[in-house]
């Protein structure tokens, strides 16, 4: 099937009131990481900045929740601690161009099936929402982003406790289906828990029983990776080949894992700062065409929260940056879209099943 | 491979202490539907009960929270609404022969991989349970009792919500996975209201497109269905080809609707009479070698305290009843064994994934 | 504080499109059961039909999914399994007069502070949703309603299941906060099971202790009341004095025990048949002006339908029907709203803290 | 009420086999954060150390997952990350004494009422379970820790969400009931978004109503307190007086921000560096006697695993540690038992209902 995205359409400025909109304005950040009152912040939504005599600039690699500064008179999207005294931030917290700065919320063209009953039925996603057609416009989506887009995982443990989800994700890095890997201390100790002794958190991950002294597991994979400084050594010191983690080792596959408070060990590469993670993390949410965050309501939030909805691929084209969020919990769900993300598909599943479905139609068919 | 169940050891009526247990008493039910005080209530475990003599008989075709009548010297268990008076009832509460009653709790071998560290991990088996060995379990269970057992479905309507779980119910009844199917009014309606205008509740079960005056579309299958006079008239009136019910009338399957308040319309098939209704899914649970519950708490409920944890066979054999609850929700698995039925495998996903993997497994390849 | 309720305003009729709307039509019932095609099923909002000449009649005691009968000359909601052959049941499936029929959705004026920002957060209620508003606001209906009106709790068996909410609404029913109770075998054979034993289903109420043969208490009650031949028997006989259906006894406030497929027994006061249980749930719906559904989806779902958002009081004003429905669960919640049941508040917390809530400020205050 | 603890019974080591134990073994850190292979990993529990000569020591200040570190001959329970090269760590991983080694399960007297029935109902805790004992329980726990005792509140960003639970945490506070606060960036500044525009991410936290760009609420409170330099001059200097944070500067609570990937901000008290963020909680895990976790499954597992079950107080008394962990989702609940954390107790209920009662019987009344 030709895979095709819905197309942009970019405002007409010629038109009112747009053609009427002043130029943006900014003023200077009072201080390092502090911006001046009135400063305008980022919506996930595409947004246009007036730069003067009818020039509007569309903010590129966005994401919400940021301030805009033009740096080179072009536009950043920065976080507010990132700001040094002196950025020219710019200001105004209209949206149709009374301070030059347009929100664009509906630039993709969508389905042409609205309507409104006065009184209908089932107008919330949960479990009981139909999923045939979300997988199958993601299988569409996986095989054209493979080769031409850029594909991250968000992944909470739950995805390494499992044998035949954790086999489906390797499987799934090993044939390109993913550019940059997401996750905790967690996933990668369980996961390399799993090379070592087959287990999850002491239990066994194929037939759930618990191993004794299995409490021991991931205390000694800690320990050895630790011992031995890396996770790349580890493997090769151990022979450990098959995981999540060997698999994006042995694919140079990039990953970032951060820090949390609930951390063992840790690992040597997980990074300690939650800040240097976020920007760790933003640095392929800059690049990102497709997101799949499984089972982790914190990395999805984290991550969600630095995706933008659009992205402006080289030559200008705006196409739509997908965000699939898989969890059990409808509550999950609706917490990303009650943080602001709301362009996110959210299919309601056990992770277990959803990546063995997604290796199944894309690597063993 | 070869499947093969555990084994049944029957207890050693020789030994002490059942070998000096005294013959089971019974007293005569006072009133129709009345037990005497101090009856015996039935677990879902094997019990066995003293005859006299030395001769313990074990109870066939059990079922909890019943009491057992000595019919023709013969217990059966049987329903407190379903006394009549003078029958005589089992009496006594003791477990281990004082009055002639012995419950059996450990008939069936167990794995060898029992131990216990003071400290350990993942007790509780929830979303991160590792279900990889209850699929391949399953689906070989599946395949011997296709053949040599009964299988017997209970299903919520999430299931007729989906096009490709819908599509895969139906290919596992086309194919011989199901000999009886026990569901409700709405799993019945939604099912027509897919064959009829590929909608569930008005929505598209493959696109999630909210059909224009969908809420009309139950409401018109059922006013169908009641002018027919049965489904299967409505079907061959309607050319409806695909879905459940449809296959359910095309293989002869059985199935039984039972009421609840929720119903709209309702369907003539379904059994307005809630004890009726009891009776005809009990028929289905004196055969049952498998369950299979799918996303409906009331009716998983209800079927778990009608099955017995063992079957015997004609010829004497005893074998394990499979208990298969599928639901999203930790909270209707635990309500499940908090009820009593807790010899159920628990699979924590959406039932979409389930059945669509099940059919992938059994049907497909 | 005094309490009002937000005014209601009918539609202008006198205005297009509605003055030019033609007579509402009718056509004959072809069967018993069975409606004529094209029939007009009803929404849970305000419906007014036009009877010709300018007259427009709002319907009287509405629910949802009904047909609408003009029995002299009046209209009725009626079920489909309750019409009879040759009855004129309203055609049309308009809402804006285009056949005599208007759907009124927004009579009743709302809250000023609607708006709508491009960009928001939190749009979805959820456990995280601020409820002292909600409690403030309900406990002065409450207050009003209480001698005013007409309140229906639906209750499911959690809240038998713990000491104080269950003393919290025996407390409630005591002074005047029931003007009927509808649940299931299950909420009143644990409500006595408490009131004999101290027990839920073995576990001690208070201390949560499992008692010793704890497994046999609500049968033992089911058996000893359905020996006495009913509940207020009972209650003399055994001298049980505190509860749930001990308060609905001693107060003569009507209840309504809906038989389900889980029943054990059931309580002789149980009704079978379930339509039969619709019909006198519906007496009470047709009166009810305030509605506290809790802990139950089944009885929730099922009564949500037959509740109508609106009451035509004596005199001919209309005034909302409050309907709270109170779970721990967003998806339960969320069920309600996607069959229908839009104008429901939701409470997401667990109803034993939420009766004990409405006991301290009601009652103990 | 006279409260008292369970009394706590040292282990017998005169007796075999303890009194043949052997000396405890150590051996030294090979590297820095690097624990010899077979070193002892701690549980919750109290574990005792044989230090020779039928010297036996309980591990103070305990908490599981680290290693034993005989500093001084004194045990230190220490993270693996914070072992220096050289240090003493005890080896062996037999919990009965083969090893001198002493794993104490049962110290404190329970509950007399412990049998086994073969077959019950409710072994699992859940929504249904009856929580009037657990609230009277805590209660007395508050006021007698609240003068001889350390209470921790783990926050989640919920409790700031909703007016009266917000109120009620801050009366809490003011009258002694919290010696700690452990929470995030999100709680301290919806907190102060609260104070200063009455809204929870935009929402008005007693109306329900979104307000007019509220999107910019959090941030702008984010960036007002990043100029004024701490939380407390921005309190000052806005003069806000209500919340949580206010209560905390005003009584001069101790309070650790932990850092996260999905802080906006942050704020300047936030710790980014997520062991530094440990170490500042465990001080607080070394001094706790009760924990009250709420709403946050992040903070309550992080700090679930640094508590022990037990305290040894000054003199060498010891006293069990309590840790409620309160939250709406079974799954929540059960995860911290699945992490290890066993001794919790459970109240499955939304923390605005619990906050509120709290307050209502500790400070109201």
């Amino acid at each position: 099937m030709a895979f095709s995205f819905p197309a942009f359409k970019a405002p007409d400025f010629g038109k009112p009131p747009l053609c009427y909109a002043p130029r943006v304005r900014t003023e200077k950040a009072p201080d390092r990481g502090v911006a001046p009152a009135n400063y305008h912040a980022t919506s996930n939504f595409p947004e246009y900045l007036h730069l003067g005599k009818g020039e509007w600039v569309l903010v590129p690699e966005s994401r919400m929740d940021c301030v805009l500064v033009l740096r080179g008179g072009r536009p950043a999207a920065t976080e507010f601690r990132r700001l040094r005294k002196g950025d020219p931030v710019v200001m105004g917290r209209t949206e149709n161009g009374e301070e030059g700065i347009f929100v664009h919320t509906d630039g993709f063209e969508s389905a042409p099936d609205k309507f409104t009953d006065k009184f209908s039925f089932r107008a919330r996603g949960t479990r009981e929402t139909p999923f045939s057609r979300s997988y199958d416009a993601l299988y569409d989506l996986m095989r054209f982003d493979r080769d031409r887009g850029y594909i991250v995982w968000v992944l909470g443990p739950a995805v390494a406790f499992d044998k035949d989800s954790r086999d489906a994700m390797q499987g799934l890095i090993e044939n390109g289906y993913c550019h940059a890997l997401l996750a905790g201390n967690a996933l990668a100790t369980h996961d390399l828990e799993a090379a070592r002794f087959r287990t999850g958190l002491g239990q066994d991950i194929y037939t759930q029983a618990p191993r004794r002294m299995g409490h021991y597991h991931h205390l000694d994979i800690l320990n050895a990776v630790r011992s031995h400084g890396s996770i790349r050594r580890t493997l090769r010191e151990l022979r450990l080949r098959d995981g999540i983690m060997a698999a994006c080792e042995r694919k140079k596959i990039p990953y970032v894992l951060a820090g949390s408070i609930r951390d063992d060990g840790p690992l040597p590469e997980v990074i300690p700062d939650v800040y240097a993670a976020q920007d760790a993390m933003r640095a392929h949410a800059r690049k990102a065409t497709t997101v799949i965050a499984m089972a982790t309501q914190l990395h999805s939030i984290a991550f969600g929260n630095m995706v933008p909805s659009y992205r402006v691929e080289k030559g200008g084209a705006v196409r739509p940056v997908y965000f699939y969020v898989v969890d059990i919990s409808e509550f999950s769900v609706d917490k990303l879209a009650n943080r602001g993300s709301s362009q996110a598909t959210a299919v309601v599943t056990n992770v277990q099943d959803f990546v063995v479905n997604l290796w199944k139609h894309l690597v063993e068919e």
